[in-house]
Formats: structure tokens, C-alpha cells, sequence
């Protein structure tokens, strides 16, 4: 399997990628405004002379910019979390179409978020951003997406949080997207899901360390709490099964624990797992854009203050593309047949996935064949 | 519908039911034995001349010995976990079943655990508390059944940790088991309910209140995000759709949020109710039983120290009445059919429920009809 190229970086670029900062001030859907806002991102293929050869892939929960393998100059790769679906003779085929894609407003990945510095203050915004929304992600976009001189979007795809901006994307700019590929998400965010969301802001929350918001170390065990859950909702009892199951890790990784049967291990692999995983994501991302991020996600509502869901999605234009996956307990293929369902001519695809809801970024073939037949 | 009568106190009982101390220390399935123990229990309708007629119902995680209202003489009235199924006429009936319940062991209700006294220090044991199993629990239970006189069980049911200790039963005493009633639980447990476990004893371990377990008052933040992530998987997406939905909780609950849409409520009730069901927990239970208990279910596992699952289920001898949850998402229907399909002549059904887990706590009527055909 050849990987694609990855960014091209060129001087005063960020390990973040491109930085675009839009002119004057950045009003949000609660009314507040940023005085100013940057955005990080990056784009590969190139964009015809018409500019309507574009397509933008939006992120989840933690994800960047980097939706391919980033080389940087001093040789450290920053992973690409849409690799396989991105290059020539791919899904997202870079010799046909220019991919962009850029970190979400109130992330921490190059683009304003709480851990931003206010230049009214000269501090972080912390706890003081204003809660942002999808449609605030989204409104950023088309900021960067016409400066970018794009007129129109081949297709808009993302998984998860991804697939909200997508859905928004096509409500909000019905004249510059053809099309859009939401996959493992929703219409508006479940109860479910917002209680999950809830348990995991309210351990980072409760971590002594996090201190109303103003750290200065992150509050790790608690935002590492947050992703072992989310880690678990991410994934199916299936196949945690499949990997883990009753299997032990060796003492002396630090978590030893009485052992009662001599066949029973002293600590789980998957407890071993878990911690790991909540370690790995306490050092690379910042607690406070968790919690705003999470917030943003219970707060979406394609819905919420245009009519009812049937009404705002039906009156959609785009083609669409909805994809479920069978085994996600987080957004359950009812939901993304649901959205498919009210959506005038629109499409439905299930990937038959044992991995739950991150299959979208683990099932590559399956949607680089669906996607190619979408956009043919 | 008619309650049962509730327990009739007598003097000398305790709000948690009657007492029985076993003569001796308590060997432990670890080699570690305790001075002494104490067990709190309930019986309802008489024991035959025979000691024949008896049944042992089981509670899981968080239960106590009431199984039926228990009317205190002050006037309280401590509500049953297990009314629906337990009287004249129900599944169990007391005109024709002794049944008993106990608090098991390690736990807060009266029954020795690490909120008790260790003898030799004259302190809580807490955090020295060795770690029991659920074999442990079981072997405490045969020391109360013996005491009350019972020679055999009719049959021993209980749901989740409950069904555990009706599995348990069935392999260590199988002379003194006529039937086992597990419900919605499994043969071991899965990787994705340790790892769930897990996330909820770091909730609580990571609240500085709980001091190592040496709190003065209880980690209550703590414990109730742990309750907060195990109410999540106790019901099922379908149910807190239809109960909360998006709807929301008026201003003043103390758990305001920036509102961003006037449509879409400060505070989901959803979340409202999460952390009120925290705290409802952490005014109840103590939290270093809690780590304990969710352990030892870790540690279930029919077959450890003792050959295959499929071995030592199929060496089972009581008749076997193994009950599904269509929409259980911690322990999956197809758990219990695992149990069913390795014990030899053991019956499968499923209760077709939308309550999730809990629906061994709510669906009486159909577990009524599925009781009666299997004891008659």
C-alpha cells in the first residue's frame, strides 16, 4: 500500500499545519464574538481553476488537521487519522479533487480554542471561551474554504463529531455543497450520548488538579478517566472481547493488584489498556477544549431553533451519503438510517464492522468503495 | 397488586435484617482468613420439616438483604429490590417457598466488608480488607443456608453479580442446588464490563476525598460519577431516548450552562439525572466497598482454577433456567445463551425489554410466567 505524499511544508507553516486568521472579529451562535480568531490547516492535491474540485474532511473529538501523515522538517511523522481513504486512486482520490481539511474552532490543535491566548487579556481564554458550537466549526470553515477560492465542495465527510459538521455544512451553505458523507452520527445528539459526554467532563472536573479550568499541569488522571470511557464507547464488547479478553499483563507495570486465583492475572490487559490510552490522550490534549468540545457535541441539533428535524433535513439539497456501522453502540445505525430517511434522494450504507464506532477510521477499504461509487 | 407483608422485625434485628455470626474465622478463596463475620439476612414464609422448600435469592452490586419491603418499627419503610417477583402467588411464592436473602460479603449492608471492624485493630478494615470473590460470598451464603436448617434449594436466582452467585452455587454445591435462575450476567466476565468497571474505580480512587480509602467522609463526587458511568450501561440508548430525550432542566438546579440556542435547555435532564442518581448512591454506599465489589465481579470466572468453561459448566447438574435481556448491553443475550447451550438440559429464554440491564429489576411479570413454568 503506497501512503500519499503528506503536506508539503513550507517555511512559517506550524506543526499544526497552515494558519489562516480570517479579518476582524469572529461572532458566535450565542451571540458573543472572539476578537479574533486563527485556523489551523491543510489542504493536498490542488484546486482547479474553477474551484470546484474541493473536498473537505472534518475531524472528531481529538482529532487535527493532519488527516494524512504530516512529515515534518526535523522528521518527526504526526500520523494521519484519514490516511487510507486520502491519495491517488483512493476514496478521496488527490489526483482528482484538492482534500482540505482543518483542526475545529475550540480545539487545541492551531485553531482558537480555551487554551488559546485572549488578546484582550494577554491569557489563555480557559474556562472564559464562549461555548461554541458545531455550527461555530462549521462558520469557520467557510471562512478558510473561501479564502482558499473554493466555490464549491465536491463532498463534505467526517465520522462522528465529523459527521455534525457535515450535516451543518449542508443546511448552512445549501449552494456550495454537492454533496455530503456523515458517517456513525447523528441528527441531534442523543441522551445517551450526552450522558456519557457528562460522566467524562465530570471526571475531569472532579481531578484536584484541574482548578476551575486555570491548571498549569493538566489534570491527566481525570481527562485519562474521560477516555477510558470513551474509549470503551468507542469499540464494541465484541471486539474488546476479541483483543483483551480475560488476559493479564505481567506485574510490575505499576497497577499490581491482590491476585485470588493463581490463573487469574494481577491486573487486566484491558485495565492496562485503558490507562494507557488515557495517558496517551492526557498528553496531547488539553482538558478544558475536552470539555468545551464534548459540550459542543450534546449541544448538536440540526434542528434546534429552524423547526423539526424532518423539516431542516428535508429540506436539504446536497446529495448524501449516510453511513452506519452495525456494531456502534455510541450512534447505532438507526440513527444514520433515521438521517437518511428524511433527507429528499438521499443514500444509505451500512459497514458491517465488528470494531464499533471508530470502524470510520479503521474500515478504509469498505469506505473507499462506497465513497467511489458515491462520487462517480 | 398486593405487597408482600415485609419482613416481620423482631427484637434484636438490625435496619439490615437479622444477624448470623458463623463460629470461627472466614477462609478466603485468597488463603487470607477474617477473625469473624457476620451476615446480614431476611427469610420470608416457613421452611418445611424436610428443609426442602427453600430458595435463595441473590442481589447484585449495589443490593442489601431486603429483597421485599422491610417495614422498620419506626415506621421506615427500607423499599425491596426483588417485590414484584417475591409472594403469595408471585414466582416465588411464600405461601409455598422459604425464601431467604442475604447482604454478601464485602459489602456495606450489614454483612462483613471494609466498612466493618477489623477485631484486631479495632479499626474499619478499608483498603486492608482482603479481596473476596464471588466464591467467597457463596461460601458465606452455605454457611447461613446451613445455619437456617436448609438441606437443599429449590432454586438460587439473582441478576448481573446476583446471577454470578447462582452460577457459583451450581458448581460448589451441586447436592444442595435443585435449580439456578441466572439472569443477564456471564459464565466470566468480558473484557468490556472489566473495562467499565475500571473507569469507575479510577472515578472514585481520583477523588482526592477518598484518601487512599481512609476517608472521614465519603468521596461522594467520586463515587457518583462512578454510578453516573454504570446507570449509562445499565439501560440501554432506546430508553434514555424515550425518558429524557433532550429535554431539559430549568435554571436553578445549580448545574447552569452557557444556553446557546434558546431552543436547547441550560442543563440536559439526562444529566440532572445522572448526577442525582450519583449522589442518591454515595448517600447509600461506601465507596471502598464499591472498588471491592466491582473487583471480585472482575475476577468472576466459573472456570478459573478449575479447567474450560465448557468443563466445568457442563459438569453442572441442577437444572438450569438461563435468562437474556434483548437489549442488555453489559452482559449480551448471547452470554446467556453460552450458558445454556454447555449445561447439559439447561433452558434458555430472553426477555424481550427495552429497560436494558436493569430489566431484572422491572420486568416481573414476564420473569412471574417464565418462574412459574420452571419451578412447577
Amino acid at each position: 500500500m503506497t501512503r500519499p505524499q503528506g503536506i508539503p511544508f513550507t517555511p512559517g507553516t506550524t506543526r499544526n499545519g497552515n494558519i489562516f486568521s480570517p479579518d476582524g472579529p469572529f461572532r458566535m451562535e450565542s451571540g458573543t464574538a472572539l476578537p479574533s480568531i486563527e485556523i489551523a490547516y491543510t489542504t493536498l492535491g490542488h484546486l482547479n481553476a474553477s474551484g470546484t474540485n474541493a473536498v473537505l474532511v472534518c475531524h472528531a473529538l481529538t482529532g487535527n488537521a493532519h488527516a494524512v501523515d504530516a512529515h515534518l522538517p526535523e522528521g518527526e511523522t504526526i500520523p494521519g487519522w484519514f490516511n487510507g481513504l486520502i491519495g491517488p486512486s483512493r476514496g478521496l482520490d488527490t489526483d482528482r479533487y484538492f482534500v482540505i481539511s482543518s483542526n475545529i474552532l475550540g480545539s487545541c490543535y492551531g485553531t482558537t480554542g480555551p487554551s488559546s491566548i485572549n488578546p484582550a487579556t494577554g491569557s489563555a481564554y480557559r474556562m472564559t471561551f464562549p461555548q461554541m458550537t458545531v455550527r461555530d466549526m462549521v462558520r469557520a470553515q467557510k471562512l478558510l474554504v473561501d479564502h482558499l477560492g473554493v466555490r464549491k465542495l465536491v463532498t463534505i465527510i467526517g465520522g462522528s463529531l465529523g459527521g455534525m459538521q457535515a450535516l451543518e455544512w449542508a443546511v448552512m451553505y445549501p449552494g456550495c455543497v454537492g454533496s455530503i458523507v456523515p458517517i456513525a452520527t447523528a441528527a441531534a445528539h442523543s441522551a445517551w450520548c450526552i450522558g456519557i459526554s457528562e460522566t467524562q467532563r465530570l471526571a475531569i472536573m472532579n481531578d484536584p488538579a484541574w482548578q476551575g479550568g486555570n491548571y498549569s499541569a493538566q489534570p491527566e488522571r481525570g481527562l485519562a478517566i474521560a477516555r477510558g470511557i470513551a474509549m470503551i464507547t468507542y469499540r464494541s464488547q465484541f471486539s474488546f472481547e476479541g483483543r483483551f479478553g480475560r488476559s493479564g499483563v505481567a506485574a510490575g507495570d505499576g497497577h499490581e493488584r491482590v491476585r485470588v486465583f493463581p490463573d487469574v492475572p494481577m491486573s487486566f490487559a484491558v485495565e492496562s489498556y485503558l490507562r494507557y490510552q488515557g495517558q496517551k490522550l492526557a498528553d496531547r490534549f488539553d482538558a478544558n477544549s475536552y470539555l468545551y468540545l464534548t459540550r459542543a457535541m450534546d449541544l448538536h441539533d440540526v434542528s434546534a431553533g429552524r423547526g423539526s428535524v424532518r423539516e431542516v433535513l428535508g429540506g436539504v439539497s446536497a446529495r448524501v451519503l449516510s453511513i452506519g456501522i452495525s456494531s456502534d453502540v455510541l450512534y447505532p445505525p438507526a440513527e444514520q438510517r433515521a438521517i437518511a430517511s428524511v433527507i429528499p434522494g438521499a443514500a444509505y450504507a451500512e459497514l458491517d464492522s465488528p470494531h464499533g464506532h471508530d470502524a470510520f477510521l479503521i474500515e478504509f477499504e469498505k469506505m473507499n468503495g462506497l465513497l467511489r461509487d458515491f462520487l462517480d
